[in-house]
This record gives structure tokens, C-alpha cells and sequence, in this order.
């Protein structure tokens, strides 16, 4: 059977990548882990330690390098010399071999970069239930730190040995006078046995005491990769590291730099989300409280119903509206519009007439939002959803086994 | 494009319909509110009070037939003489007008059938945000006061006015001794504009006094309508009657047969969901409680990722064990056991090995079975669902606007 196939979107490389941030050199190398060939050991290296953030994924079947990172960060109070990552294999759900080999990707390379065992930090992405090759994460690893560079090349080597399904390179990037903040990420959804687990690095050379890194991280993350939803599954190796290399004074506007390069990482991951023709920011206000706005967010974001009208470019107001009426927060459903592209559909109970072709029209874009003004309050929430295609259902049913 | 349909299954007639119950008269005409011209009015009379339960949509645009029912039923203390349904509009987002509308179903209805107005329910189901034909609305109503009869084949005539997008009408029945237990139900999923809505009726002549048909009715709902999921999508007017005519002496069993009933009814929902190919069945076991075991069947039942899985007949592991990761209640996820129509397919946080191709032939088969057995207590919960293929893509995406 043929499948159209929606057009891959082709972004430009960003004008910045990690190793324009200064302190940092990066590598990416084929260590044939990946049966494609394909670069799949990375290396993150900071000639000082860096001040780091770690979010991880709370999923109770959290991979070994998952675990190991998060007892690293802890353990040397968030200061972190270099980051090394393997795609091509998870190991996740590996046992305690799985423990075993995490460990020993930090102590090979904090014995090549001569620092302490837990200022090195290990992510995985790829199959799960697979033990790692480690012969060639080894060679991998020595071949990685010997090619280490500053140059943006290296950046991009990087960048390529983390993807696994991803259909195009992710990265964002600004520069604000000195200073420069950065990120990759790697993340389509989940695909199986490719677990296309999202691993995020925004790196800023701006200087930032921890507490304020951390306290930064948290708001960053709500608004860019906890607001992104491309279907309800949190996996095995999610990782998210915000790493500073403290070599420049900080401008006031740091966090909202850093938030932006955030959110467009977070927004390309929605884009590439598993045959998504588009990304639909779903925005809600007038909530009684964040938290019911949040909720409200993902019932939309989550229901495969309002997913495919997205698709199908249909002003479905009906889908949409009653999918908000499930939501037990809402107290006052007659005061509720709904706005598609900015034009409203639905007011006080009853749908506002309007042009559907136009409506549909305006919604055949790469960017639709999907707005839900409620009047109980000062709640509100945006959360950034891919839509549900043809092409969704025959890379998740079709492609594994 | 061409989307492969999977065959819509033909199921023989039940044994019995709604008039097999001993008391009960039913019709369905042609009113000329759905544009196919096809049946459109029901109506169901007792001969004598009902004891009635109702249950009905929690969302928050309930139709204005689901505020009237409820407030009748309140009003008469669970006595019901009529049941009066019109398909192919939902009399849903009409405001004040469909408030009356719903008002003067029920008003004609006790004029004709020369009861109390509290006595008589009413449910739409159809198109939303469309006032409803008033001039065939009454008219339809008068010719099925006029064909009421308690022949087998008025029953058939009211199930299929009842239907809207159903691929195959939905009866089932049984009789134990005197008694008969009978019902009939509509749905398929949620389909703009036709928003199939579940309705479903399940009458006996056993006799049932108000509180025990009350208590009955929330076991047997939880088991049956409460456990089937197509999409995550509660609908403006899901309702559920059950109803005793009060003529034969109840026998010991007859909850279990009424809930067999019921439980037959939700299966033929899931199973005409929206293109499915199968149901599967959750069965989640030894959670720390009935709730925390409901969390993870609902989890896995609502994942697009999963029923994609599903309807691939992809044994993957992978992404159900990781599902249930996502579920805050689990404790001990490395006692997690997970089975695939019986056969193992993870356990001790690793997988079992086992041949991919016999578990997929086995995956191939219209009723199917996922088990998720933990160690943690008591807690257990079945949930149905259904699969999500390419048709339901195209349902959902093209055939609307």
C-alpha cells in the first residue's frame, strides 16, 4: 500500500552549535554500534568544570545511564567535565550488565580527560533489551576523545552521532554580545526497537552559579521540552542537561535567551514527531489555575482524536470543545471560546458560525494554534503537539518487527 | 489513496432484543432527520412503571437530553414509563432551543403514552451544534407511538433507529428460566459531525427494587460501558439505562447475567472502533489497588503508541512494559511480568526471550489479550480497547469536513 508521505522539512543549520560555546569541544564518530554505519558515539568536553542542570525521565524503567548520570550529578554537587553519549542501543531494560557497562563509558572517559569518575555524565538512545557492544563503544569512546575540537564542525559530528530517527538534525542557537547560548537535541517520539528517546544539550558560556542554573532549568524546561507532546510516552533515557562554562559576565535577558534556544529545540522535536505534517501550539488561558490549564493542555495534546483533525486541517470545534468538557477543573464551560488560527469557532455553548474552507484553509500551515480562553481565572498553559497521520500509524505498526 | 478496510464483522442476531423482555413495546421509523433517510425515531414503553438507573456523559457540554433525563429521573425516583431517542442529530451546543426541544420530546411522548412528564427519558444522538428538526421530530414521534408493538422485529426496528456510524447493529441476551435480560447499544468511537455518542439500553423483566438495580448498575457499568476504550473522548451524550419491568421473580445470578449482557455490548463498541481490527483486552493484576491497577490498564489502553502496536500485531514489548514505567502507583516495577495472549514476554526489568513471529501470529486475531502482572497487592482492573490503524486516521481526518 502507498503511504503519503509528508514532505521532510529542510532547516537550515543554525548559525550556532555547542562548540560555539566557549570552553567546549565536541566529537562524533563511527564506532559501528549503529548497524547503518552511521556516526554513533559523541563526546562533550569542557576544559573546566562546568556548572550543570540534569532533568531525567521519571519512567520507573529509567535506562543505566539514566540512573548513573543522576547519581553522578548528585554526587559531585552538579560540576561536570564532559558528557559522553552512544546511539544505536539504549541500554535500557540490559540488567546489571547494563549498570555495569554505563559505569565503565564514565570511567574511560574520566580516565582520557583526567577528572573525577562523577564529573563524567552518560546518556544511551536507540533499542532496548539489547546489552551494549562494548568493544566498540571502547574504540568508539578513545576515537572520540582524539578527535575533540572546538571548530563548529566538530559540533556538527556531534550533533549527527546522537540522532537515531530523527529525519533532520536539531539545533538552535543565539548570540547575545559575549555571550552565546547553544543546544542539539536528538527525539522523533518513541519508535521501536529505535526508542527514539529525546536527549537535549544547551550549553551557554555565560556565567551561572548553580542554584541559579537549576532554578533557570526548571522554568526553561516547563515552557520547552515538558510543554512538547508527541504521544503520551515518556521513556526509558530521557535526558535534558543544561551545562555552563561560566567564561562570560551574564547579560540580564540570559534565561529568556536560553528558554528561546529551548523551545525551538523542543518545537523541532514536535515537528519531526513520528509523520507529523505540522506542530499545533496549544494555548490556554483564563484557567482557574496553572495547574488546570496544564490540565486542559494535555487532554487536548494527548487525544488522538483532536490529533487527527489537526492532520486533517478540520475545524472540528466539536472535538475540540468536548474534549475541554472532560476536564473536571472546568467549572464555568459556558464562558469558554475556542479560537483556530485566531478565528473563533465557539462561544457561550454554541459554535460561532464560520468559514469552514477558510478555516481549514488557515490551518494548512507548518504552525496552528489552537486557542482555549476560558474566564474562571489567571491559569494558563501552552503545550506544542504534533498531529496524528497515516504516516504515524505505519512507522509505529509497520516498521518493528 | 487507497487505505486497506478491515472486514466489518457480521454478527448473527442475539437471541434476544430489548421486546423479548416480558412488558416492553418498542418502534423505529423514518422521521427524516438523518439525510440518508434512514431510521431515525425510537421509542421504547413499559406497560407499567420501570424501575430505571441511569448513567450519564461527565462532560461538561452535556446535551440538553442528558440535563432533561437526568432531571426526570430524579424527579419520577427511578420510575420510567418511555424512553424516546432520536439518531442523527445530538441536540448537543444548541442552547435555550435545545433545552426545549429536548422538553417538548418528552411532553409529547407522556401526552401520548398518558403518563407523568418525569416518567419519560430522552436521548439524542447525531450531528452536534445543529438545532433539531422540530416538524419530523414530532412527527416521528407520533408514528412510533403509533407502531409501538412487542415483536421481536419492533426491537430490531429500534435498534437500528437508534444507530448512527455503527458498522453492525449491537444486541445481545439471555434468558435464565423465566427471566430475560436483553439489550441493545450504539457506538463507535466518536465521529464528527456525527458524534457517535454511546447509547445503551438493558432491560429485564426480573423483578428489581430502585436500590438494588442502583448498585447492580455501578458493578456492571464498571466491567462493561465503563471499561471500553475506543478513544480517550467522553461525549456530549453517552447514556446508559438499565431497566427492570418488574415481572418475574429475580433468580440469584441474575447481576452476573445482566452484567454478561453488558459486558457483551461494550466488546461490540470496541470492536466497531472506528476501523478497528481487533479488541484487546487489559488485564492488569497485583497492583497496590483497584485504583492503581485501573491507572496502568487506562494508561496502556490510551496510548496511540499501544494500539498502533497493537494493530501491527507488533509484540512490543518495549512499549508496553514502558507505558506502565510512566504510571506513578507502580512500586516494584522490577516485578513487573508482562504476557502477550498468554505468552511471557517480560519479566525481572528484562525480555524474555521468545519467538517474535508466533507471538505476532498470535497478535492476529480479533480478540486479544495483554497482561501486566505486578507484585504489589490485590489490585486488579480489565479495560477493552480498541486498535488504531490507517482507517481510523481517515475516519477521522477526511470523512469530516
Amino acid at each position: 500500500m502507498s503511504i503519503p508521505v509528508p514532505p521532510v522539512p529542510s532547516f537550515a543549520p543554525a548559525s550556532f552549535t555547542l562548540t560555539s560555546v566557549k570552553g567546549l569541544r565536541a566529537a562524533g564518530v563511527r564506532a559501528g554500534i549503529k548497524a547503518s554505519g552511521n556516526p554513533d558515539v559523541a563526546l562533550l568536553v569542557s576544559d573546566a568544570p562546568m556548572a550543570c542542570a540534569g532533568l531525567f525521565t521519571r519512567n520507573h524503567f529509567a535506562a543505566a545511564p539514566v540512573s548513573r548520570s543522576r547519581a553522578h550529578l548528585e554526587a559531585s554537587g552538579g560540576l561536570v567535565r564532559a558528557v559522553v553519549i552512544n546511539s544505536g542501543n539504549a541500554n535500557a531494560c540490559t540488567g546489571a550488565q547494563g549498570e555495569r557497562d554505563a559505569l565503565e563509558m564514565c570511567e574511560r572517559v574520566a580516565a582520557a580527560v583526567g577528572c573525577p569518575l562523577e564529573q563524567v555524565l552518560v546518556c544511551s538512545t536507540g533499542v532496548i533489551g539489547v546489552k551494549l557492544p562494548m568493544a566498540q563503544v571502547r574504540a568508539g569512546i578513545d576515537a572520540a576523545v582524539a578527535e575533540l575540537s572546538a571548530d563548529v564542525e566538530a559540533g556538527r559530528r556531534f550533533l549527527s552521532a546522537i540522532m537515531t530517527t530523527d529525519a533532520f538534525p536539531k539545533e538552535a542557537g543565539v548570540r547575545v554580545g559575549d555571550a552565546t547560548m547553544a543546544g542539539v537535541c536528538k527525539g522523533a517520539g518513541m519508535i521501536q526497537p529505535d526508542m527514539a528517546t529525546m536527549l537535549a544539550f544547551v550549553a551557554t558560556d555565560v556565567d551561572l552559579e548553580l542554584p541559579a542554573l537549576r532554578a533557570g532549568m526548571a522554568r526553561i524546561a516547563a515552557t520547552s521540552f515538558n510543554a512538547v507532546h508527541v504521544d503520551t510516552h515518556t521513556s526509558t533515557n530521557d535526558t535534558f542537561l543544561l551545562l555552563s562554562t561560566r567564561r562570560v559576565p551574564a547579560p540580564a535577558e540570559w534565561e529568556a535567551r536560553l528558554e528561546g534556544v529551548a523551545r525551538r529545540l523542543a518545537w523541532l522535536i514536535a515537528r519531526d514527531g513520528e509523520g507529523a505534517t505540522k506542530v499545533t501550539t496549544v494555548r490556554v488561558t483564563g484557567a482557574a489555575s496553572d495547574e488546570a490549564a496544564k490540565a486542559i493542555a494535555r487532554h487536548l495534546a494527548a487525544s488522538a482524536l483532536v490529533r487527527t483533525a489537526l492532520f486533517g486541517n478540520d475545524p472540528n470545534w466539536g472535538r475540540f470543545v468536548s474534549q475541554v468538557g472532560n476536564v473536571a477543573e472546568v467549572r464555568q464551560p459556558l464562558k469558554l471560546v475556542c479560537r483556530l488560527q485566531g478565528l473563533e469557532v465557539f462561544r457561550a455553548g454554541e459554535p460561532t458560525p464560520f468559514d469552514r474552507a477558510a478555516a481549514a484553509k488557515a490551518m494548512a500551515q507548518e504552525d496552528v494554534s489552537l486557542e482555549i480562553a476560558l474566564d474562571e481565572g489567571p491559569g494558563q498553559a501552552v503545550l506544542m503537539t504534533s498531529d496524528l497521520g497515516y504516516r504515524y500509524v505505519q512507522v509505529n505498526a509497520e516498521y518493528t518487527t
